[in-house]
């Protein structure tokens, strides 16, 4: 019985897939720093632990399709933060930010059709890609500049009859740049120009650091019809486990094609959309400490991985990753030796292989993503036992 | 802005989309009897509830992709009450039974490809069926033999080089029919001689009443390649806001392309999965006493539906709805009435119109789903309103 070709061609998750690796050093009875996954340490805001504590209907039932109204009405409320406007019947809650991604390729692209995303890009573009049978065409960019996108003129030269959107994530997984303002308008510009959507991956919004701004797709004029703001509670609130995200726009008929793949699939869990409310709800109350505490982190890992001989990467601006070259030839087979071979006082590390990042085949094979979500001590540790690897790892692979 | 030939085409859920009508008539004052929608009023089993009510970690964590352990195995154990050995590695859990549905089809087909249907059918296969870009054949049945299966000449006669699969519901969404042994073996027959899969939604098992055996596609011999089971904890404990579902299969290949999905959309939500573990836990003590509530309620809607002159319908055998045939020609047209104009002491009735329920044009105008979701007394009432409404309608659309 064989499987579709896209069944059998959906990539295993680089963040994912070495987690048997980890599973048997944990089993040897190794301490694993986990640096491969987005899964932060910072407590969640105890007011969402609180809303699943205080539920108390005798029927779990569903929720509106579109999402629950009191959370709606909380994004909207949030929204006014960031000095823009938005109108509860704006929102399309989803599960995760993985379905505002999913709804969004499915109601603009159909099967064949492209989408332009800066490279390296969160690696699950690509299972989703799969899913919609929507082609990710990348947008080259480099360690070497910071991941700066390139001149409208490189990217124009990308597009085709088939491309339907720009896909890109600010600030950026796995990289850590943050577009500025100008940067943006160049996408924005160039979506108008060819009659493209701008589909907006937001989930780090308040991750930027060094008093950099930010610059949502919804802060550009004239392009109403053309953003989708793609969102998630995962990273802003540490709360990976809820599965609550969202997509926003001014598009009506994108708000109704979503909401018509969400009646599919009924509704997002109800009881976790209440936590995504008290989440909104705590933001101001919650957030500056979170994004000092990344600050640091950002700043210690930056510091340990410069201080590694023959690593190359660039400051991050925002976002808790960044991408680091290493000098090794086979970056995946560095992580997996780690787990299996290599440990420090019983302890080692585990990153993820960056070369899932990109869609150009042969690029990214000596780099990693590294996410900086533990503690600054556990951080300086993980670095120590990374640098000790790598030179170990050079000894035996000269 | 033009969206995708499948955003724009995606149907509305006929089981939703008539929704802005009962909120209306609710701002109105009307109390609404929802019998368009399985949302059941029975109560979740208390230990679901506490499962959120005791959760405590400071942080609410991604879970595996493929589910969390305690999940699986209290699934596998459910398994073994039906006679089934099943592994934990055999099961992917996932949000819902409706993503379920979906990466088996991404896992199985490619977009053009086809899947034979017995209709009328649960709705939300067509959304899943855009979304994949697979093309939902139907195989027709009629309320006039109570919704059985065609010969095994009439199905291969739909078989083409596109057939990837039979995707049925057992006991049926919306018929009510529970398949016979013989039946389902014919199905299973086919899929073999054929070379298709057999995708087999079982979300309705254990509501089969009149002391009906069920046959599990799982209880079939030689098919292990073949049958991957689709499930949700929604109806069986009244839990349709968890969004927790799964897919069983022996079929290896198809458990490692539906994890990959998997990956991409990281994992199901952490606390709901907790809280479905512990509905499996209670399964033995809460189910019984469930499915006898049913049967009484699926006498009563039967006597009362065959006691409204000129409705035709069968004695349903399983799950929690029934298909009518109304006397009137469009019968979506007499469920908005019933919302808009129809008051008996400020109560209407909101029901499905069962068209969307066929693939076939034209098909299913003037019949209805009914979910027989509320307790006795109220069904009762509803189908009298329901009763006055038609015979008001008629005399208005003569």
């Amino acid at each position: 019985m064989r499987l579709s070709t896209r069944g059998e061609s959906v990539p295993a998750s680089p963040i994912r897939r070495l987690v048997p690796y980890a599973d048997q050093a944990k089993q040897g009875g190794a301490h694993v720093f986990h640096l491969n996954i987005g899964q932060p340490d910072i407590p969640t805001p105890p007011e969402m632990i609180e809303a699943y504590r205080s539920f108390s209907e005798p029927v779990l039932a569903y929720g509106p399709s579109a999402g629950l109204p009191v959370l709606k009405n909380e994004i909207a409320r949030y929204w006014s933060l960031w000095d823009v406007e938005l109108s509860p019947e704006e929102v399309v809650v989803t599960t995760g930010g993985s379905e505002a991604i999913l709804f969004a390729l499915l109601a603009i692209c159909d099967p064949g059709d492209e989408v332009l995303v800066p490279e390296p890009f969160y690696t699950n573009y690509l299972g989703f890609g799969s899913a919609a049978g929507v082609r990710i065409v990348p947008i080259p960019c480099s360690v070497d500049n910071g991941f700066r996108l390139p001149s409208a003129e490189k990217i124009s030269a990308l597009i085709t009859p088939k491309t339907r959107a720009f896909l890109y994530c600010n600030p950026g997984n796995p990289t850590g740049v943050v577009y500025q303002k100008e940067e943006v308008m160049r996408l924005g510009n160039l979506a108008s120009e060819h009659g493209l959507f701008l589909l907006s991956d937001e989930v780090y919004r308040e991750f930027v650091y060094d008093g950099m701004a930010f610059t949502s797709a919804f802060h550009l004029d004239g392009l109403e019809d053309h953003v989708v703001i793609l969102d998630s509670v995962s990273k802003r609130y540490s709360a990976c486990g809820a599965r609550v995200g969202y997509l926003a726009t001014r598009n009506k008929a994108i708000i109704e094609a979503a909401t018509r793949y969400g009646q599919a699939r009924l509704c997002p869990a109800t009881i976790d959309q209440l936590a995504a409310a008290a989440g909104f709800a705590s933001h101001e109350k919650y957030i500056g400490g979170v994004i000092e505490e990344y600050q640091e982190r950002r700043d210690v890992l930056y510091n340990c991985l410069t201080s590694i001989p023959g690593v190359e990467t660039h400051r991050p601006k925002g976002a808790f990753y960044t991408i680091a070259r290493l000098p090794v030839k086979d970056a995946e087979a560095f992580a997996i030796w780690m787990l299996t071979d290599f440990r420090v006082d019983g302890q080692t590390v585990m990153v993820a292989p960056a070369s899932g990042f990109y869609a150009t085949p042969g690029v990214g094979l000596d780099e990693v993503r590294i996410a900086y979500v533990l503690e600054s001590e556990a951080l300086k540790r993980a670095m120590d036992i990374m640098g000790m690897g790598l030179k170990r790892f050079q000894e035996l692979n000269p």
